[in-house]
């Protein structure tokens, strides 16, 4: 009896820390969704899609402190809300922090779910407002019927760690979001009648990001399933439950998408392992492997139907496939409580004692009173999540507008709304930097007054032919060169990263031991099409600004251009090298 | 004696919850495999090497559930092998949950070893095959006698986190598998005799990724080691030894390979981490900071001799070095029991009561019992690696085929076994979509109208004259364009991402306050030959689909062409434009 | 009485495990940092950094095994520094584990602050010496002052988990480094009389790596602030402090970074992030939710004047921004302690027992007390640290040297310092690889001899002519195409990805259900320029290398060249194609 005691002293204590250390693993999912959804969508916008999974929890967490958590854990009215109050600033002492840290990152999940829904075409002032409605009200109210003894919890639905007041309210947010928002540019081609007649994939653009984001989610996912967990065995079987229903939905799906499309989509199947851990995530405590790998096939097949009925029925445009993974599944595992719920699972026993189930589910002889249970939850949550995003995106984008502009949307939401012209700075160009100031560079001093003449004169530019002249050079002369023909009056170029076939000399160099060929070297390609600038001025220009003495100072190429135009103004010849850059 | 009563319940509870967060870490390990292999082998495959990890574990425990466990775990049968049994499903309320859960992270590890070696040209369904089979049987029969109970724990036979059992059968694996599949094209290269003459390095496409996934690997490695301990002073000796080993280990690659290669190879350094947890992992619990030292800079070293073994004496093609990180330091691990136990560390006491250790290492005093029982545990279980998986990748090529085509291992596992065209769409071309569909963009309709007309007349094509039409753009215009071309029947194009310079006007962008310079703006360059249809028709097209009336709408040169040549017809001149685009 | 002596004895076991686990969770830190400043430099650093990282980690493990730990918590000397001492060799039954592991990961810590900031310019060698430095000596010393039982820790300074002895001294050591090193080339443009006119911004290479980085430096330090808790009120409120205050940091920089420079700028938002931290870190045990969310506010802003003050006032060049996050919000947090320490946190009374702290913040009544302590701290702190690194660093300077030869820099230290051509080799050709060896590629050798012969007589290369021939190829046929240019005497060629635009045939490709049009290819574009071989012989070799005999073997496209010129001898015409390539 004493020991007892202790014992339960030991495990309030013991769970408390594992309480939190869930709560970590709860908070590192904010790296899981942003590396999917920018790995997922494309390049241009990934700034601003890091950013928006940055600031879901940030504004979040203001907004929580503020208001969401009195909602949600508040003094209970009526069964519909919590008594709004600041505890956390005026009773310090007595607050309840590891609820509160604990409550606050799983509200922060439910709003992170739908950027990747609404991603690469929503204004960011717009989701800012979006992000700290659904954290400060929308969230806490219906959790509160769940989780905060709210008139769901009175009842006895079982949701034990958020299929539906999180993944589903995440999910049917996402659906209106996209809806309301309409298909980014080019996503679907309609004919004359406004019909859809195509339906265009837009690839992610770094799928290894991406399913770096699984990872990150599925381990985070312990922690979001088993954080609430009471006993040693109620935290095994969810362990179990949370590795075997994603593992059966993703083979489950490898083997559908080979089947049915020919191949085994890699994407889709990374999908399918977050849909099977949203589908476990209500029922991970009340049921056992029979249910999971159930619930597991379901999942894996219901995320490959849900991209296809957005894509080709209902023709709404989402991106990561948010809708489908955690609405549908999110309303899959609420009702699979219903269907596989057992007594066999040590949690069942602690969710009876605590009221949050009624009975075992339909498929274990339980009959259909927790079925309805669910189903009432279901569509009640549904309902309120419906009613007030409609509200929140309607107004949003009837005052400060919801959707980027096209150009901004073309550009790419990056450079439009942050100011950042590339997530990948330099990267296409292998890293290199063309930066202006600091010109003086290796050797260069000493080199320059040895640079022996050239023998043929210099030949007047006379306004009537123009001329393309072409230049290879080492990527670090390339800011030197610029100077140098600014300094001779040419100002437009073109400039490419190419690989120059030659033969390494020198000291070879290794890779793990092995010696490296490095035949093709990255090389700096130039193009100027000059006609007022006499060749011969940049031909000089050129070797001073490139020589250096060595093998691998690069060549000059000149052509003959026919002709050219500038599109402004229609100006060709001449007239149309001279004047801004175009 | 009722303190210590309580202090041990406590124990099994709180060591219980540990060995369960021990496990999600192991599993986090998965994304650190992905990771360092997707980021040391070629970007191609990028898609693929995740899809197989994924798969490693899905399959894995899809298999574990249906038998590997049992062969694990169930009931002795002779030493050899656990009972088969479906307890899972049919006892589920007595199942053993965290052990469950537990011992699949581990096996799922043993099969993931593998990819990496087999990396760029392993058909993928095979690779389902090899690794249903592994995670069925293999790893959960010798598992079964070092863990299970078998014949070597009955013996003494130390291998605390799975040096043996783990890397070492994992690492054999991947040699066998790699060596039956032979080098990937170009690896090596062959005189007439067939003697390999030069062997070629195929570096890495993303060694950040790579890095990242050495870290989570250490990172999971604490977890690894330290899930099974059962004290507090075990589990703080067992931490000490998994950051020593591996800190040592970097430490020695670093120097020797800066001796031996003039320069400290990163990748290596990378490895070398992975070597020293791998060394460290059998002994971990039963040795001290001494021997956690020795046993590191012997990794160290034997990674880079490994690695160099395998490239040029044995000609075994190792993409990212699974052989030497992991058979051979895990043998070493394996073998440093028998070197370095020391009853000094707290572990030893517990192995020695539970009868997983007989004596201390030779180093310490303790002679050639333990050394003993250790060489012949690895042994027996080498021997039983070999012989399993040389019968199962036999049996596969034999059958299903074990290598993909030399096309597809050119083009690349990516677009070939999964229709992912690329792991990085867009992303050489900055993120740009190149989409059909909607191309009615920013202020296109208003300005149309007001393109100035041009004052050449058209000149009709003669079919004779070959031009090359070379055109700089806005990337946003590019789709325009594109139907502007085929709308006046021009199909062929090539397209080229540049960086135009120019001077950058309006507003200026800030990134982290500083104002940016972006004199280098990336543009779209388009080369068209054309012959049949009149150069002036392809100008004036151009203008009305890039013309918007702002500075950078752009330029057009006109070039002659000599002659052109289908490469596939030899069709030559107006011909060589015709018909299907070659 | 019996109840709470086991329960206290229940505490030390249970908090001893969560140490550990917090210690895994600092190092895992490691790895956000080499995240963050590889992705907020540029790609031709990656791997130097990555190394840095991962050898601030391992070089200091071995320091601290040598002698950093015994400096900190040895015995303590005149309230100075620890006794020296072997007793993780030789007394290692007896060896504190869990605190040495502890304290390591944490030394790395302030080790590798100091990387980012002299990114991109710092030789190796010289690194790896300041890094063996701090962590043998300068910081285990000002450690054991406040964390060893030495002077500022018997007068009741606090500093819970690190805002001065780590941040703030990483953060000083960072600005002296890159003080002393100099600013990156081309970051300050000066004029003539070196007054700085002009500050350029090199952004990051890779933002969602950094992003990543700084989620996985969050997620860290909920072990890094939380590990010494020793109740569960004391963590559940070191939970909520540390993620409030990160979070307003967040959401202030968002708003200032909007109002200042016109739109939010993201890498700004991720270090407001990281501020928020380390300026919680030294109160965030002693604090509530108001003082944090003061914290949070002032962190968000000064992180924001630091990066300013540095680029603008100081001319000091930090690229990662390590000053303004570490150093000032270092000092920030320290100060913080004697201005919002407040009893009705749980971690005061647990301070104020044992010492660390005297009296509440000034904000709550406290007076001036504790914040005369915080100060004295943080002066004879940052004295100690300042005189060290200024030693350290000089000393480097005149010796080995410190800085990178202006060529290593502009190359890159990847190619410079490791070998490693670059951290993502192949990336910009879409993972193409242009390797040797076997070139015996799919279907050739029945192709070959089908080839059509073609109608044109070999014209004669002349000498005088020169010509241009371009090829559009697949990028899987290069190999073959270069051996056969080698065969007939053409070595300089230059190698362009492109896009080439056709209309796919044959079976579509699916990505996640949605065929996939492919309407642009990617394609490898082959230019050389040749004079002494005659150009039929060039087109006929080029057939012959690249004929299938299927649709997309490719076209040749042959130009008259105007004229060539050799930058190194000036040469010009048929001379400049002859000889060595350049």
């Amino acid at each position: 009896m004493v020991m007892q005691e202790i014992l339960s002293a030991v495990d309030a204590e013991l769970f408390g820390v594992w309480f939190l250390i869930g709560a970590a693993l709860v908070f590192w999912m904010q790296a899981g969704f942003a590396m999917v959804e920018t790995g997922f969508t494309r390049a241009k916008n990934s700034g601003n899609i890091i950013m928006k999974n940055l600031m879901d929890f940030c504004i979040g967490t203001v907004m929580f402190v503020l208001i969401g958590f009195s909602f949600l854990l508040g003094e209970d009215l009526l069964g519909f809300i919590g008594k709004p109050g600041f505890d956390i600033f005026t009773a310090y002492k007595d607050f309840d922090f590891s609820s509160f840290v604990f409550n606050l990152v799983f509200c922060a999940t439910t709003a992170t779910i739908v950027s990747g829904a609404m991603a690469e075409r929503t204004k960011f002032l717009s989701y800012c407002v979006y992000s700290a409605v659904i954290s400060a009200l929308i969230y806490p109210i219906e959790a509160h019927w769940i989780w905060g003894g709210g008139w769901l919890a009175q009842l006895g639905f079982h949701d034990f760690a958020g299929s539906c007041c999180i993944h589903m309210v995440g999910g049917i947010s996402a659906l209106i979001g996209a809806k309301i928002l309409g298909p980014r540019i080019g996503k679907f081609e309609k004919d004359a009648n406004g019909k859809v007649i195509k339906v265009n994939a837009f690839p992610g653009h770094n799928i290894p990001l991406g399913a770096l984001g699984v990872f990150i989610l599925w381990f985070g996912w312990y922690g979001f399933n088993g954080a609430a967990a009471t006993t040693i065995e109620d935290l095994g079987s969810i362990f179990l439950t949370t590795t075997v229903a994603p593992a059966v939905a993703t083979v489950t799906c490898m083997i559908f998408t080979w089947i049915r499309y020919g191949k085994p989509d890699v994407s889709m199947c990374l999908n399918a392992s977050l849909a099977g851990l949203v589908g476990i995530t209500a029922p991970c405590d009340v049921t056992d492997a029979f249910g999971a790998t159930m619930i597991g096939i379901v999942s894996g097949l219901l995320v490959v139907f849900g991209v296809w009925l957005l894509d080709y029925k209902l023709h709404v445009d989402d991106p990561v496939g948010a809708v489908a993974v955690h609405m549908m599944n999110g309303i899959w595992g609420t009702i699979a409580v219903g269907l596989f719920a057992t007594s066999s699972a040590p949690g069942y026993a602690i969710a009876l004692e605590g009221g949050s189930i009624k009975g075992e589910g339909l498929f274990y002889g339980g009959g259909f009173t927790q079925l309805g249970l669910q189903l009432l939850g279901f569509v009640s949550v549904a309902a309120w999540a419906v009613v007030c995003m409609v509200i929140v995106f309607t107004v949003i984008k009837a005052t400060i507008g919801l959707r980027a502009s096209k150009e901004e949307e073309i550009r790419g939401l990056d450079i439009m709304e942050h100011g950042l012209s590339s997530a990948y700075a330099g990267f296409e160009f292998g890293g290199m930097d063309f930066v202006d100031g600091d010109v003086d560079v290796i050797g260069s001093e000493s080199m320059e007054a040895s640079v022996p003449a050239l023998v043929k004169t210099s030949d007047a530019g006379d306004g009537k032919k123009i001329t393309k002249v072409e230049i290879l050079m080492k990527q670090e002369r390339f800011e030197r060169f610029k100077k140098a023909m600014n300094d001779i009056g040419v100002t437009g170029m073109t400039v490419t990263q190419v690989l120059g076939c030659g033969t390494q000399k020198g000291a070879p160099e290794y890779y793990r031991g092995v010696p490296m060929d490095i035949q093709l070297l990255p090389k700096t390609q130039v193009e100027m099409v000059i006609s007022s600038v006499p060749v011969m001025d940049v031909i000089n220009a050129t070797r001073k600004a490139l020589y250096t003495g060595h093998i691998g100072d690069g060549k000059i190429f000149v052509y003959d251009v026919e002709d050219v135009v500038k599109v402004r103004t229609g100006e060709s010849g001449y007239d149309a090298l001279q004047g801004e850059d175009d």
